[in-house]
């Protein structure tokens, strides 16, 4: 095994051969979605480095890595010896590699990288960024697969199908619709570079990577052909011949470059500039028309179906019963057993175990005590792994994938006397929590139109929190799932009925304590007025709110009597579930305020 | 004199002549603004139609105008026996001409315009629609100048000096913070095409349209060299002295095409696409780099300095003050004079022009009784004018030019006894426009994060209004400037101190009423708070709001105390310009709820 400042030197070397200015790697694979396998781990091989989002630049005097602010520590340590250096913005600005590209290199210098895991979307803005400096740019340039030695294999998990009852529609359905669809927007050929998308479209799943169920592939889709690339032996018979069935024809992964670059010119293919890979694009052959949007099948899987949000409300009884028995049991053991972040994690990874149809954790769960949780995506190390003692805030975002459908949750509890200005805190986001959850609004509203609505009164008292207010989420696939979201960015996307999204204003206080409350609501249609029609959310997710913490001064009476109903569903839906001291416990947490 | 039919057989046989299928006739003029001298006004000319915005496309076998609704019955009687047919939306759906062209046009024909009075935001847009139909596209196609004998000449008024205790900062330092700022964009020449920009730049004002003090002219920007393009005989010897101090040269408007196309290679200029025409930004050498942006003296005017922020508090005193006479004149001689819309806006006219350094209107004046109210933006004409009677609603949107600022105030008050529901809907906008502007909110916050707050009360009850909530305010220039909005649509602005804008949510009930309640605020810096700096704004327009409309049941105190407050000051600041019978109207009219 070489070191870093090995793997470092045989780059630079490569550089030096081939006249590069600057190597760029990014933490992604050729699907460019959130959970990758260690085949793409790149960035952990060469620096050491474990944080889920990071970039790396290689220059011949200068190697850099940039990840966002909840790893700064981290990446601190770790790259310690390592010759890379983590680069931290000079402002509060938000900066990236590109900025410091932009500072650093020389006009008329030349960059590389791996054109299969980066982009066309990120590529031109790079491009942009660079446009005064005529860079010369090497699309196509893989300096590690000849350095890693003992690089993992890509995964190999059998695909399996995803029932009926789940799925709510067969795939031979969906895929007629998509057809339809493609036909409307004048498109012969839909190229799915988004795993999630296959899965769903094909209702199959797999275990390729962490926390979503995906069996890496490609799909090319058109009027009567649909090809499938994947390692042919993670096909079982049984799905083999049913695709077989349905004409879809099982091709290797690698084939899509082949197919891709055959296409006939005339042809127009449908692709997602954010999620198919410079490599891939610059495949396509001149003649044929290119349409960029966002993938049909994405569009079409952000509205749930009756099935899927039947699935859905059972799947948060279950996850509301793990999470019931999960708060009591802190309760009870609060100074009798010690208790971790990370031993608590595990405890609520082995209640929700318990349900049936339980697949895994959705994400890697956050649990984040004081100060800690002021960092919004803090996950817990051995190194950074806290005792939670008396009168500590205790924030804990977890979520499951079930059969049935995706979890993600957040509460922040008080594991003792919280003083006033924590009060304040917690019952201000809450009133964002709620006037979001009570939201009506036409058809044709997006989401940053009302992403202010959980922030209003945090803003009224000077306060704000730096991300955005929801993201949609999947049905036993990503708990990030696109197009839709709830945040201050512009999103194209308006909200429509059958869309899942989560909930959840916050407040941190640097070095002190964070407060999230998070609950995924399902958009529904209201009543139809002369000025249109209204939609309005449904809470789907199912777990008391901490009473401790509410300042009851700063409520109105509707957001009581939101508090109370909720929290009389809460214990009427999960009690039939759990054991009579458990009941109890619940009712007396969910009591009328 | 010709009539339309000769007109538009002239214009087929050219089209024949040239083997064009569609030849297209925009409203507009080469700096693509709202206001457009008669010379410009080709499609009155050409078909009789006299409103503010259309399109006409002709073809061999039809002829067509767009416009929208509010124009709709307007149309239909102009375009009566000339040719034209008016085109409406087959849905509800947003279309226009181009939707049209898209459906009608030929694959392989050929369409024509005149490209300098079409931007080339607008073009690359049609472009975009027709990507698949391989069109041909003649660009610089001008059918009418040969065929309008009597066509009005460019306008030619005089520049005049706006003085510098109105304009608060010299002509030399706007320039030199404009060369700075693009020195830190990196460009080397900067091309003004809106006419206001150049008026504000230079503190000149002149009077070639209605409603905004404009001297046509373009500008273009550079390290040392500074041209104006401006008929030369507009320019007063004083003004064309100091230009030459200052070294700003002085060129024929056509001119400005001839600059531009001799730019040198290498060169780099910023135009901004939607008011740079197609003809001028074809005639930019190849080798030259275009930036494309809004203008900086947008981004620089948008942001009212202290002298204007002062002149605007003077001007919305004597606004308030004519408004006061107004609305005290209607109520005195209500059932005593006839009344119609138009006597109105030219009583509302005439009191605004006893108020000193006044101009003339911003905008053409509304003044909508009932039914005609529930269009937004309803003009009265001699066939629409009607008598205002006993329990009507009037809604009146007006606006002023001063030298110390532009103003624009909408008002609806009830002659009589308004019903229930005329209440509780005025009251739902009131209360939107209330929480507007009692808002805050962080500096990096967009105009369409905050518009919900003008529209919550009236989505809670199932109400809309299909417009936005408010627009960027000139100062002595356009009533609508940009950069900035309030508005569910997204805008990449984000609002910031000194910026005035209006606020004007509203509800239409077709065939019944429309209600409006429109003020201008600006926005200023609050407090700074650990989380960062948070902004608010600043009522301005200053006139009482009919309490009649209220329904007191329907607000929280907060609101009443908003209502409250601001009565006061309307009663404080203009009481002192009013004569005693005024004053103790005016004092009813603001006292307490």
């Amino acid at each position: 095994m070489i070191d870093s400042g090995e793997k470092l030197a045989l780059i630079r070397v490569a550089l030096k051969q081939s006249s590069i200015d600057a190597y760029i790697i990014p933490l992604s694979d050729p699907h460019l979605g959130e959970n990758i396998p260690d085949h793409w781990k790149i960035i952990k091989w060469l620096t050491g480095f474990t944080g889920s989002a990071a970039t790396v630049v290689i220059m011949d005097s200068f190697a850099g890595l940039w990840t966002d602010s909840r790893y700064f520590i981290q990446a601190e340590t770790e790259l310690e010896g390592s010759g890379f250096n983590l680069v931290k913005p000079k402002s509060s600005a938000p900066s990236d590699y590109t900025d410091w590209l932009v500072d650093n290199i020389d006009r008329n210098g030349r960059i590389a990288f791996n054109g299969r895991i980066i982009s066309i979307a990120s590529f031109r803005k790079l491009g942009k960024r660079l446009s005064n400096k005529n860079i010369d740019v090497l699309s196509d340039c893989d300096l590690i697969s000849e350095i890693w030695k003992e690089r993992p294999p890509m995964p190999l998990s059998e695909a399996w199908d995803f029932p009926g009852r789940f799925a709510g529609k067969d795939r031979s359905v969906k895929i007629a619709v998509l057809r339809e669809e493609m036909k409307s927007k004048d498109v012969d050929l839909h190229l799915l570079t988004s795993v999630d998308d296959i899965m769903w479209l094909l209702n199959i799943r797999g275990n390729d990577v962490p926390y979503s169920p995906l069996c890496i592939s490609y799909a090319l889709v058109g009027e009567t052909q649909f090809y499938l690339f994947v390692d042919q032996r993670k096909i079982p018979s049984i799905l083999a011949s049913e695709f077989r069935r349905l004409g879809i024809e099982v091709l290797p992964y690698g084939e899509v470059f082949v197919r891709i670059s055959s296409l006939s010119g005339g042809d127009s293919i449908m692709i997602t500039p954010s999620t198919t890979s410079v490599s891939l694009y610059n495949s396509i052959p001149s003649g044929v028309r290119i349409v960029e949007d966002i993938s049909i099948p994405s569009r079409m899987k952000s509205k749930k179906n009756r099935t899927e949000i039947e699935n859905i409300s059972k799947v948060m009884v279950k996850d509301g019963v793990a999470l019931t028995k999960f708060f009591r049991w802190i309760e009870l053991n609060r100074g009798v057993s010690s208790m971790t972040e990370l031993s608590l994690a595990s405890r609520l990874q082995e209640l929700r175990s318990q349900e049936e149809e339980y697949l895994g954790p959705s994400f890697s769960t956050i649990v984040a005590g004081n100060e800690h949780a002021a960092l919004p995506h803090y996950s817990a190390t051995d190194n950074s792994d806290a005792e939670i003692g008396e009168n500590s805030i205790l924030l804990i975002d977890s979520g499951g994938q079930y059969m049935g459908g995706t979890t993600d949750i957040t509460r922040t509890i008080s594991t003792g006397n919280p003083t006033q200005q924590q009060k304040k805190d917690f019952t201000l986001v809450l009133k964002g929590h709620i006037a979001l959850a009570k939201a009506r609004f036409p058809v044709g509203t997006h989401g940053y139109q009302i992403d202010m609505l959980a922030r209003k009164a945090l803003w009224d008292s000077g306060y704000d929190y730096g991300h955005g207010t929801g993201h949609g989420v999947g049905y036993c696939l990503n708990v990030h799932e696109g197009p839709q979201s709830i945040s201050p960015a512009d999103n194209k996307t308006i909200l429509e009925a059958g869309m899942l999204i989560s909930n959840e204003p916050a407040l941190y206080r640097v070095g002190e304590y964070g407060i999230r409350t998070e609950n995924l609501v399902i958009c529904y249609q209201d009543e139809e007025t002369e000025f249109g029609e209204f939609l309005k959310f449904d809470t789907v997710s199912l777990c008391y709110i901490d009473k401790s913490l509410i300042d009851r001064s700063l409520l109105t009476k509707d957001e009581m009597d939101w508090i109370n109903s909720y929290h009389s569903e809460v214990s009427e839906k999960l009690s039939p579930h759990l054991n009579d001291e458990e009941k109890m416990w619940l009712k007396e947490k969910t009591e009328s305020i």
